[in-house]
């Protein structure tokens, strides 16, 4: 009996391997060895595409040195020997996670062999979620079979309550009807500058190149116009609603998106290119946003799951300016509404930045504190 | 180690006791009842101010028939008889959850002894959070001692996550700079009918009526109109946020508040004497209105936590007309906006129904799912 009550009493401890090093990975680490004393996470291994470093009991480093001790490391990463070393440090009491923070398909393939060791895991890396549901369906499998939890609050709207929000709903009971949002801050912020319900504006292209020289875009634009990361987010949170689960076949492949990047415009190599022909196409953004300004609505680039209809859709819509996401968006603030059978007309509404280095990171912090 | 394995694997078992089944109360029960196989949760006790059940295998009752089970009982209510029998089923891989309905402050008293002995608090109940700092304080040390947790997410804005979201930001390391919100479902109805940023309206005395008519209010509306509801929620919040941890001795009543009961009307001893002479007082209301309108701000009921400076209120405040407290409120919507370090310019804002029984039970249904 004494021993059980030792067991459930002492604080669990964490070990954590961290994949990924970059914006969010470095925001992470030092949001980690920040935490107050006395800290239940120990950081086991830190790992980017060149060198690894790792030791069972924690490493020793500090905010202002791990970049270079990762850096001088003389040891390569190796992925299956991670796998191999992190699964023998699972034991009762003692939790192992692997925090991805890559956007590698790499890794988002090995987490059913994580989770079937028994290792949790944790990412903002929207690909394994968003991917076929085959890969989904191994995750859940592994996840179910071994007790290892896999966590992606900051996959959708990074630090912002959308995931969990969504995943409390549907546990307590509620039937989710319809979830509507603006779910990428690129695409927020481009329609937010562009379109505002007044008559004329800044070009689409002048837009674009300002939010790219902003460091809002992707390097190559058309890796956020093309729609697709809203297609992800949507189907990372379909696989949430009981009815949707299986809908996806193809994971975001299967959402009906609309790109807006010009056909003529898809095979420009690099993103400089993109930018210089993007003027060309101006005169069609104009025409739409003068058609939606005549009937006093905005256009945004929503992303909309129709729980009845089984409609998961990511496209360039209108609202009346009057609609909040046209009087309360700014920035390149995400929106997310919930419409469910108990909050009835009205909906559930979470908003706020949804990507930069330390709020993605703040959404894996959170995820990790639901372990301990 | 197989010993150890066991435990750790094993689905753990939550022995929950229900004291208050009024309206939130037996919605929670309901929500409990229909949570799908192999349900975690067994309702060990059911108790009102009249009877109670007690079984430590769990009660066999159904989402029709536990009224009149608890109604026919032959055992008469006594709380510290409770505590006895439920820390004497407190084991490892087995909690033992309180999940206190009521809005007494004889219940809230006992938290600290609930706690001390292991078993976990769960609440919508605001009184022992937001009462004199003594008494969190000894839940706060009861709850150290032996490991129990006490989750209040229901208390502000029933199911909406905002206590969550807090703790979260506090816990994650970001620095909360300001909290602003429309707190009070019943203030945020009133004045979202009242005060819409044009000149007239209705009366402010109709407006409250037709309110009360429909259920939106206390049966006497002095206990909507007097502030204390929001500055309890402010001092809930407070508490979670390091700095102010220890700043409202008293509790709500140390909460800068102002109360929009008329001081002619504070001795008027029921509600219907209260509407009767509401009217007396329209011109004042009427002022406010027209002095707002004429500066293009509508008048909302708001509770404000400034940390920096420490000012924490619950006053009648003026919003532009563009502000998302004029724009995207409705019917009885709370709004709450976080402004941090991290988020910077544009807050995180969670916006809904902030009370209603199906909500509230699933905020308290949310807390329950932190503890499996
Ligand atoms: N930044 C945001 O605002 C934001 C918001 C929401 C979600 N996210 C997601 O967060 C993740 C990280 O984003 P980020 O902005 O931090 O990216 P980033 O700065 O490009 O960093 C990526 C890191 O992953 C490492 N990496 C890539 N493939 C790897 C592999 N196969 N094995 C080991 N390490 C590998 C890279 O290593 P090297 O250092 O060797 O290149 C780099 O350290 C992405 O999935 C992104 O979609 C980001
Ligand atoms: N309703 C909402 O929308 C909402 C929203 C947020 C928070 N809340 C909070 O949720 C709590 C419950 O609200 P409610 O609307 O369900 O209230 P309610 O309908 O009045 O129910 C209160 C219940 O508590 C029981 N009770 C009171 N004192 C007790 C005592 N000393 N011992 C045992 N039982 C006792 C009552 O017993 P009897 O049945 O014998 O009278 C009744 O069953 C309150 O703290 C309220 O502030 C409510």
């Amino acid at each position: 009996m004494a021993l059980y009550s030792t067991v459930s009493n002492s604080p669990k401890l964490l070990r954590i391997a961290i994949v990924g090093v970059g914006l969010v990975g470095g925001e992470f680490i030092n949001q980690l060895l920040r935490f107050p004393a006395p800290s239940p996470f120990r950081i086991v291994s830190l790992t980017s595409t060149k060198t690894t470093l790792f030791s069972p009991d924690g490493l020793h480093i500090t905010t202002s040195g791990w970049k270079s001790d990762l850096t001088q490391s003389g040891l390569k990463p190796d992925l299956t020997v991670l796998t191999r070393e992190l699964s023998s440090l699972v034991k009762p009491g003692q939790d192992v996670v692997l925090v991805d923070n890559t956007s590698s398909n790499v890794v988002a393939a090995l987490y059913p062999r994580f989770l079937r060791a028994g290792i949790h895991v944790i990412t903002p890396n929207k690909k394994a979620f968003s991917s076929e549901l085959s890969l989904y369906e191994s995750i859940l499998s592994a996840s179910l079979e071994s007790g290892a939890r896999f966590l992606s609050e900051a996959t959708v709207g990074a630090g912002l309550p959308i995931v969990s929000t969504l995943k409390d709903l549907v546990a307590t009971g509620d039937k989710v009807t319809k979830i509507e949002g603006v779910f990428s801050g690129t695409m927020s912020y481009i329609f937010n500058e562009f379109s505002t319900g007044k008559e004329g504006g800044p070009s689409f292209s002048s837009v674009v190149r300002i939010a790219r020289e902003k460091g809002y875009t992707e390097p190559h634009p058309a890796d956020d116009l093309n729609g697709a990361d809203v297609a992800r987010k949507l189907t990372i949170l379909s696989r949430y609603i009981p009815s949707l689960r299986s809908a996806l076949q193809d994971g975001y492949q299967s959402v009906h998106t609309k790109s807006l990047v010009p056909a003529e415009l898809e095979g420009a190599e690099t993103g400089d290119e993109f930018i210089r022909r993007l003027p060309e196409f101006d005169a069609q953004f104009d025409k739409l946003r003068a058609d939606a300004s005549e009937e006093n609505m905005v256009l945004r680039f929503a992303g909309v799951i129709d729980v009845k209809s089984g409609l998961i859709k990511a496209d360039l819509e209108k609202y009346p300016v009057t609609h909040p996401f046209a009087t309360a968006l700014g920035g390149s603030d995400n929106i997310v509404m919930f419409h469910t059978e108990r909050y009835g007309a009205r909906p559930l509404v979470v908003q706020g930045a949804g990507a930069g280095a330390a709020v993605t990171a703040m959404g894996v912090m959170s995820d990790l504190l639901k372990l301990v």
